[in-house]
Order: structure tokens, then C-alpha cells, then sequence
């Protein structure tokens, strides 16, 4: 990931959003503190990780009873929250676009995918999942009047290229890229390519060799 | 990740699989040849990454042309692919669900997604995206009968948890989980958490730092 760096590292970014849907689905459930090793247990890691991590956002109010579920929510939501929502668009309103669409707007983040961009004449000047839909030739003077400062690349694989020009010229800052083909941007914009190909393929790869090697574990 | 130690690390999996993405679609395109230094560019690493990769796997064909694209992917294959079709069910066939069939089906991998599981009455015994969709009450007849090693969950995040012990009871071998809902498994399944929302976060995170920060880069 191109990442302008930081205080805190990528990877505990990562946690510290994972912690807090974990936290919010206790918070959910009427829990009011919980241990460090039990959050680390939720998420498959030890508790010194958790405790570095919060120690890491100077977040330190660990009691007899843990942590306070709602306070440590409050702390999160400072570090990753801005003070606004942020404007999102996806570009490629196809059945991945649609579904992350829907996705991310139904989970009360600080997040929003307010507009989509498409070439489809089906979908250009429609709504589609309450959000409306441009042509691509719009693109700079829609991410400009909405205000938009991220994109969600999910349209075809060979179509991906042909949007770097583009996103940087309309002054994009930040970049989720779901295709299969790997977009590098200028420093500057955050940039990450995800394509969830890789992840499939991997798992595979070790389930394969789980078999191949007979039950070792 | 949960995985059986193998002899090639979780990462260089991961590249090699987005190493043959990238051959593919150069293969395709009648490129015969590649440098190291070419393809590291293109996924933002180093040359001696690759070639480290490479070396790993126990490929060492570099030429003076660079390396030989068809040969690379066949070599690829052999590590990545088992000798069958890996069978995959999908859990939860909301339109997350849906769209990672189509996503997924449509690229010829060795994996196939070759059946659904969910509750609601509207798509229980249906066809949907040409494959069957089962009621999770026949989820381990299901599996044991279409040979199935491989789930992936997209699932509403509440029901996740309920899924992990038909899922052990199953046997099934490896699971790609795209809830919110941490789920841990016993050694000897393969399971990943892939929270997309995290990834979102993160690149909005560092978006916003971007900008806390000032023009850095």
C-alpha cells in the first residue's frame, strides 16, 4: 500500500477497525467492559498485540473489569473517524459495485458511497441502490461538486487501467482497487489493490497442502 | 490466518497468484517475455522481491529476454493448483453472496462455487447464478455429497458465529470469511478473515492523515 506514513502503522489501523466492530457488537449486546485477552481471543491474537496496539492510540484505562466498551469506542472512533463523512464513489456499478454498495451504506460508517460512476447506458442517469449513477465523461465535475475524495475501482479487470489518468486528475486522495489488475498512483494517494482473487487462491493453496502433507496439525 | 506450515510463506502465495494474474493478461496480449524489474513495477515491489519469489518456488529460467511468460505460468499452476477443480460452497446468498459467485465463476479459476446454502424460503431450492441453493439444514449432506472442501461466508454478520460448528462438523478444509464476525477454527482448517470494511477504514484513515498532515509526499 502507498501510504503517506504515519505515527501509527498500517496493521494496527487494520485492528484497531476490527476491535471496533467487535466492540460495537458488545456494546450491541449490553456488554460493558471486556479483558484484552478476550478481545484478543475474538480476533485469533495475543493479548500483549491488543495492549500494544491501545497503548500504541494512548488509550491506557484498563481496569480490574477491563476496558470500558463504550469509552474504548469513543477513543476509535477518534483515531480513524474524520470530524465529516467521507464521500465516496464507485466506479463500475456491476454485481461487485452493487453489492459493495449496499454493503458499506447499510453499516452506519463514517464512510459513504454517495455516487457511482458506469459507461452502461442501462445504468447512466439512473438510481441504483439510492445513490445516482454518472457517465465516466462526468467524472471530474461530479467528484468535484460532491465533494468526493475516495474511489472504489470494481469495473472489469481491463477496463482499471484507463482510470489512473483520470482519478488523478480530478484529485482523488484515496483508492480501493477490487480488479485484477494492479493500479500504482504517485505519492500522494493512498492506493490499495485488493483483489479478493488472491485470497481465495490462497486459502486454496494451503488447504491443498494441508491434504497433500496428510493431517499434520 | 490459521494455516498448516508449508515450505512457501503465506505472502509469496499471495504474490504468485497475482504474479499470474498479471502473466495472463500479458500472455493474452501476445507479450512472450518478462523482466523481473517489468513485474515488479507493475505490483509496486522490487525486482528483487520477485526474483526472490521466484527463486523459491525453484523457477529459474531468466534469460537475457527476461523470463519466459507461458513457461512462468505453467510453473505457477503446478504450485497453486491442485491436479482436480476444488469445489466451494457459498454461504449466505445475499447479494455480497451473489456477486462473489459471479465475480468468482467467471475467471476459470480451479475453484469452482458449485453450490449455495441459505435460509431464506425466496431462494432455498432455487438456481441462482447457475448454481443450486440449499437450505444450511442440508448443509453437511450437501458438502459430504458434492465433495465440497471450501466455504466462503457472506452471510449477515450475526449468523456467522452459528456457522463455525457445522462447518467443523462438515469437514470442511478452508474458509474465506467475509463477515465482521471473527470466526476461529481448530488447527487443521485453513480460515481467513477478510473484513473488507477494514481495508475501507484503513485507506480513509490514511486519506485523512494525508490531509491532517498536509501535502507530505
Amino acid at each position: 500500500m502507498a501510504s503517506i506514513s504515519g505515527a501509527i502503522p498500517e496493521k494496527t489501523i487494520e485492528r484497531l477497525s476490527e476491535y471496533r466492530r467487535t466492540l460495537l457488537s458488545c456494546h450491541k449486546q449490553g456488554i460493558t467492559h471486556i479483558f484484552s485477552h478476550v478481545l484478543a481471543g475474538i480476533h485469533g491474537i495475543t493479548a500483549v498485540q491488543v495492549r500494544r496496539d491501545l497503548m500504541l492510540i494512548g488509550f491506557s484505562s484498563d481496569t480490574k473489569k477491563g476496558y470500558d466498551v463504550k469509552v474504548l469506542i469513543e477513543f476509535i472512533n477518534n483515531i480513524l473517524d474524520g470530524d465529516s463523512v467521507m464521500n465516496i464513489a464507485i466506479i463500475g456499478m456491476g454485481h461487485l459495485g452493487q453489492a459493495l454498495t449496499k454493503y458499506f451504506n447499510g453499516k452506519g460508517l463514517k464512510l459513504r458511497i454517495v455516487t457511482a460512476f458506469d459507461v452502461d447506458p442501462e445504468k447512466v442517469g439512473k438510481t441504483i441502490d439510492d445513490i445516482p449513477c454518472y457517465h465516466m465523461e462526468e467524472f471530474e465535475d461530479v467528484v468535484s461538486s460532491m465533494d468526493i475524495s475516495m474511489v472504489i475501482i470494481s469495473s472489469p479487470t481491463r477496463v482499471a487501467p484507463t482510470l489512473v489518468v483520470p482519478i488523478i486528475n480530478a484529485g482523488i486522495k484515496g483508492v480501493l482497487n477490487f480488479t485484477s489488475a494492479p493500479l500504482n498512483f504517485p505519492q500522494g494517494i493512498v492506493s490499495e489493490n485488493y483483489d479478493i482473487t488472491t485470497i481465495l487462491e490462497k486459502v486454496a493453496y494451503f488447504v491443498k497442502e494441508g491434504d497433500d502433507s496428510g493431517d499434520k496439525s
